[in-house]
């Protein structure tokens, strides 16, 4: 069973003390260590789910959600973004030796951060967290990815940029075969020279953070991560460019002016253990936005209904035979 | 570039005259063999996409796409469906031992049957075809799959009813152990017994049929395919249940009073076979509908934008900064 039918049936009773007051509630903002992980209100089925997540927090907290024209997931096509290289950014991130905690959030699962910063467009942004989707939030030129990791800073005065990285499946086959009887410690262990230039491998970091998914199947529950090499992930980054345009959080409340830069690069996972990550997950991708500076799909889906339904009149739409 | 990128640019000129008029159109009828294939003029991103299916052919052909509340895909949990054993249904499907015409309708890649029967609650539907969505388009208890085949089929008064068969990926490393070195051709010649019994096995018939989706890239491509052997499919399907429940057509005009059977057998395949069929289809899931009986989430989520903006009065939401 996946953490989001668990979530419904605890959401079932407060979904209207949903708050989208905090900045914590938005992915945005690690909490303290040590503090309790709070579980989300919004979810990705039925009524909490992307359709009406405007109407969760009975104010107008999440309007956006419904009546934004940059709203985030979309098609990454030619068009709708502009390349930045790596030339035109500066990242640097903490290796976090000592490990740090990957928690589950209900609606997703996070690795919280220790410091680093992403330098672009004459502003400095904190790292804070990295979480991830499944399957990927944005299409990739038309093709959906196996999941999306989320990379998310912040500047001081809360304007918000996040990496997204597609994570594609490692060929299985293939790329096992030198490793076939590999454990995931000796994955771990590959020096980072191979993960950057190997393009059929599996990636160290993901693989190290995945190993104890099923340590936070429920929601709200923490563990702790073995020791993560973080420049290894800013290296294979760097290798590539940024897709970069101007969207919002694809969660509640969907705030826009969100600085997106999804990566060329893709990471890869083996199969197993996208399976793993799945057993937590189960679905969590928003549904896909208009391309950016056009109408709310919400708005145009409603006004469409009304004229099919003036169409219509009598006789009434045929409801079981066609 | 998935085939929904290429359908952007042949749709755009033309998407005033969509019809949603004939039964082909629905993916119910396969077209008489040797007939040109009809590239469908819907798509799943954007102003084509599902959240303006309603207004596509510019009447009210889709307005249940909108306005329907007994919409497909679902999430499939308890409470939502009844159970069918084997010992319900009696399903009988036609060999192809000359192969069968395997097409590309620009929406989805699909298999025309030769014939076969399912009789199930005192009707018998004649079987027409199946096709395939990537990711799966219902959810598994909350889980979204790899890719999902629909196997579509009709009365002669044109009642319809779909299997749902979810497509799950082989786990590679330890399926791939004892064929690591095998062909597609080996996997395709394993008896159908070994496919039954073996959790881990790829599917014979989807890795036959697959084994030329290159060769349909493009929208209104057809390639004959390699004897399909179904009735290793049908045991398969029968030695597990159905979850059914009566929804709708999960493309326009998005009928409703289809008879929804949900396997519970899942089909594998293998991680690089998964591959070669997402760089044709890209992407092709409809968003979860409502539980049925409930509202459309089109008005639901109308509903909640204008509550919404109501309660943001002035002054107006917050943009950039939260």
């Amino acid at each position: 069973m996946s953490i989001f039918i668990a979530r419904i049936l605890i959401v079932a009773a407060s979904v209207t003390h949903a708050s989208a007051s905090c900045a914590y509630g938005t992915h945005l903002s690690p909490r303290a260590e040590g503090a309790p992980i709070e579980v989300k209100t919004f979810g990705y089925t039925g009524a909490i789910g992307p359709l009406n997540w405007a109407a969760l927090d009975g104010g107008s907290a999440n309007v956006l959600c419904a009546t934004g024209k940059n709203q985030s997931p979309i098609n990454m096509v030619d068009g709708v973004f502009k390349t930045l290289t790596a030339a035109d950014v500066k990242l640097q991130i903490n290796d976090m030796p000592e490990g740090t905690e990957f928690e589950n959030l209900g609606t997703t699962v996070e690795v919280v951060s220790k410091g680093g910063t992403l330098e672009v467009g004459g502003k400095t942004y904190d790292f804070k967290q990295f979480h991830f989707h499944l399957p990927s939030e944005h299409l990739d030129n038309g093709t959906s990815l196996a999941m999306e990791m989320h990379m998310v800073f912040q500047t001081p005065e809360k304007d918000i940029a996040v990496i997204g990285v597609f994570v594609d499946l490692d060929n299985g086959v293939a790329a096992s075969a030198p490793r076939a009887d590999s454990h995931l410690s000796a994955i771990v262990q590959l020096p980072p020279s191979s993960l950057a230039t190997a393009a059929g491998t599996s990636s160290a970091l993901l693989e190290t953070v995945f190993s104890q998914v099923a340590k936070i199947a429920s929601p709200g529950s923490v563990v702790e991560t073995k020791p993560l090499v973080m420049s290894e992930l800013v290296n294979i980054l760097l290798a590539g460019s940024f897709q970069s345009y101007s969207g919002s959080l694809t969660t509640p409340p969907c705030s826009e002016g969100v600085m997106w830069l999804v990566s060329t690069q893709k990471l890869k996972i083996q199969t197993a253990t996208f399976k793993k990550v799945r057993s937590v997950i189960g679905f969590n991708a928003r549904y896909l936005q208009n391309t950016p500076g056009f109408n709310n799909l919400l708005a145009v889906g409603a006004q469409s209904a009304v004229a099919a339904k003036a169409a219509a009149a009598v006789p009434a739409a045929p409801a079981v035979k066609i």
